[in-house]
């Protein structure tokens, strides 16, 4: 067969658009920027644009683009080995499954690896199944757990028996979501205590001793950015303790700095049965994800087969990268700078903004992890877009951010401000800025009421 | 925080045995080899052993170990730009879809990226079924399509919503297999009659109006290489254009050299709807997996949203090392070489080991990609390990082996020799002769008719 002729004429663009079919997207409608390099902060465009990323790209890039010292390690395990099938053992490997453990809570000891958060999913929900004996699943309403459902199922061997569970076997529940409140609160410990005792009402109507697992995001990340209210996540290991159930903490986005903390969990104080990760455990620069188990449910497969796997679990060039991003962490206080700038200069900023901007009716987060909630009218809190849907004041502030030099993650009506751990002060002083500009587009669309005339 | 000790006093194996959590294993009973570096169509470990790898890892490494070529593109690439988020358009990416497609049968021009296999399968399906509009998909006993089921079901977002199908939904049927066929057949003509004629019977029965695809690896791998009888996959393409149903060839073990042809589909002239990818694609160096869609169904995606995608789809580090492999796939002629070792070496030699062991029941395969079935008896063809399970027979010939310095690819009572697709003659004829050696330890166990005594 011959070369295939170097497609010199045409352009990446051209490429893309002919060949790249892209996710969670029409074909014809895409116009995706061509990024041809990136450093910290920053990218920059095949014409010289540069853009400051208030979106960690998919809320990933947790040490910020380009970290030499995650280049280098790439590039020197590149040199020594590649790829290594993950029944054997590699210094890499055991050394990222380390120091991730390092970081985990107390009596979290084993890490099984993935090619991301999906797959860590996945396999979290597998063990605690396994563990259990049980079948079904709770998780919450407003989550993001990855989009894997099927490959096990149409596969033809063994190992498709431990895995054929109906999706009726997933219940969802409602999480504490102050500002929407499904519980008719009015203040968080109200909320709190109503979304516990609605979860206990769901688990005992389900059949407590039908339900393997609670998985639940730490801190809901792509639906909107929630933090749970003080002793939620308490009142969920209770009762998990209290029927027997896996407590799942899914960290992919929330995990290694996202909140200023390792994990999210560190902030609660609760030591949860399984923890997935991905994302921020080497920033993306190399696919990875994985679980970190509690050390009872590790022992389950001491001695019993566990019945899972991939083939590029604990890549060594993905491991290399998780040693030196977590390293280079530890080394820089990347964490500990997450949480000041949230605090010092990402909340208080938004919520300044949310004094002028008639548009914003909530700002909630922490660390590099923060929601704008826009909506159409404060006193309805009626959403600028609708749930699951698009609207062109949104489309309009991501524009207007974007031809300014801004990028955003947006879902629906929110705007999440999500920039990398490594952000510094006048970086995030300077994306608040423009996004204060861009939302004028979003007033605009604000229902004003209209004077009534009279007579 | 502070700084995690640097566990020097810890070896690489004891850092294994306490932090991974390996897959498809009981954790205890595990004594993995520590890979140190490898090159070609060797690894050696931390002591200095080499081992020649007729595994392939888990049949990945089509290209062989460390290709300068490939080795030096991820780290040309990791300097520029690690990672991007799937929404933008980035120069490697463009460049790999594009030379994919060069690969693919005519007709089929847009790839969709993930980070392997499993993925792979599940955005395949996903299309197929908003392509019909239909749920039920159909595969085959003996087959492995990779290991998620349930990350989607857990979600608690819109996009858990065109996802929800129960596993039920899928159905399995027999594939054709002269050696152990189902059909009673004695030819390869009738075992693909027959079986086409199961295919069909089995379409109708469960309502050809609610079956969106076919799912079948082209060549099945894991569970026994078994190539199909010419006109089987063409029979199967006819079945699908009659009742409207997507073909989908999952090429993720058998594409990009293995079977001595850039995809199997290729010695059957079919053109299937969709080809599932991964592995062969960049050798593994970097996570990559992929769909690649035939026109008519990347259309039907042109105005409406396509929902599915994952962080890292079309990652540049992983793009970079697929766009090498393949150049140096085709500069090298490493696909006609996996063509001809098998034919000239592989295939013949493993034929004469069948002559001289009885525990050899059945040779099959091509290119790089051959199973011994081996047996307790020929003439009932007892299996030597149990389906699902293992033995010491089969097990004495791995250790055997691998004491000597050769690592096979083993699923319960099958042996399978997949070596990189750039073997030599040479590196061929030495791991037979290792094979004939370990050999000794299952033809041990084969049954022999004791001879009676009388009186």
């Amino acid at each position: 067969m011959p070369i295939p002729s170097d497609p010199a004429g045409l352009t990446t663009y051209e490429l893309d658009r002919a060949h790249v079919f892209h996710s969670w997207s029409a074909q014809k409608s895409l116009d995706p920027i061509v990024i041809a390099g990136a450093e910290g902060s920053h990218l920059w465009d095949a014409d010289g644009n540069r853009y400051l990323d208030f979106s960690s790209q998919l809320v990933y890039t947790n040490i910020g683009h380009q970290h030499p010292r995650v280049v280098d390690a790439i590039k020197r395990q590149a040199d020594v080995l590649c790829t290594i099938a993950p029944a054997h053992a590699n210094d890499q490997r055991s050394l990222a499954a380390k120091l991730i453990a390092d970081v985990a809570p107390e009596g979290m000891n084993k890490v099984f690896f993935t090619n991301g958060g999906a797959e860590a999913i996945e396999n979290a929900v597998r063990m605690a199944r396994l563990h259990t004996g049980r079948t079904k699943v709770m998780s919450a309403y407003r989550s993001y757990h990855g989009a894997t459902a099927t490959a096990i199922q149409v596969t033809g061997d063994p190992r498709r028996w431990p895995n054929e569970f109906a999706p009726a076997g997933t219940v969802h529940f409602f999480g504490p979501f102050l500002y929407r409140s499904v519980f008719q609160a009015t203040t968080e410990q109200e909320e709190c205590d109503r979304a516990l005792a609605h979860l206990e009402q769901t688990i005992l109507f389900e059949g407590p001793g039908t339900i393997a697992a609670i998985v639940l995001e730490t801190v809901p990340g792509t639906s909107g950015i929630m933090p749970p209210p003080p002793g939620y996540l308490a009142g969920v290991r209770a009762l998990c303790d209290r029927f027997g159930i896996v407590m799942i903490c899914d960290e992919v986005m929330s995990g290694f700095g996202r909140t200023g903390a390792w994990f999210a969990i560190d902030h609660y104080g609760v030591t949860p049965d399984l923890i997935t990760f991905a994302k921020g455990v080497n920033s993306g620069y190399v696919p990875m994800g994985g679980v970190v188990l509690r050390d009872e449910i590790a022992a389950t497969f001491d001695d019993r087969a566990y019945p899972g796997g991939l083939t590029y679990s604990g890549h060594p060039l993905a491991a290399a990268a998780a040693v030196e991003t977590i390293r280079a962490m530890h080394d820089e206080d990347v964490v500990a700078n997450a949480a000041r700038v949230g605090a010092e200069v990402i909340g208080p900023g938004l919520r300044e903004l949310a004094e002028r901007h008639p548009s914003i009716g909530d700002v909630r987060g922490l660390g590099v992890f923060w929601a704008l909630d826009l909506v159409a009218d404060r006193e309805t809190k009626e959403p600028l877009a609708p749930y699951g849907g698009a609207s062109p004041a949104v489309a309009g502030v991501l524009a207007a951010a974007r031809e300014a030099g801004l990028l955003l993650f947006n879902q629906y009506h929110r705007i999440h401000v999500v920039p990398p751990c490594t952000i510094t002060d006048d970086e995030a002083r300077e994306g608040i800025a423009i996004l204060d500009e861009a939302l004028a587009v979003a007033d605009a669309a604000v229902r004003t009421e209209e004077p009534v005339l009279v007579g």
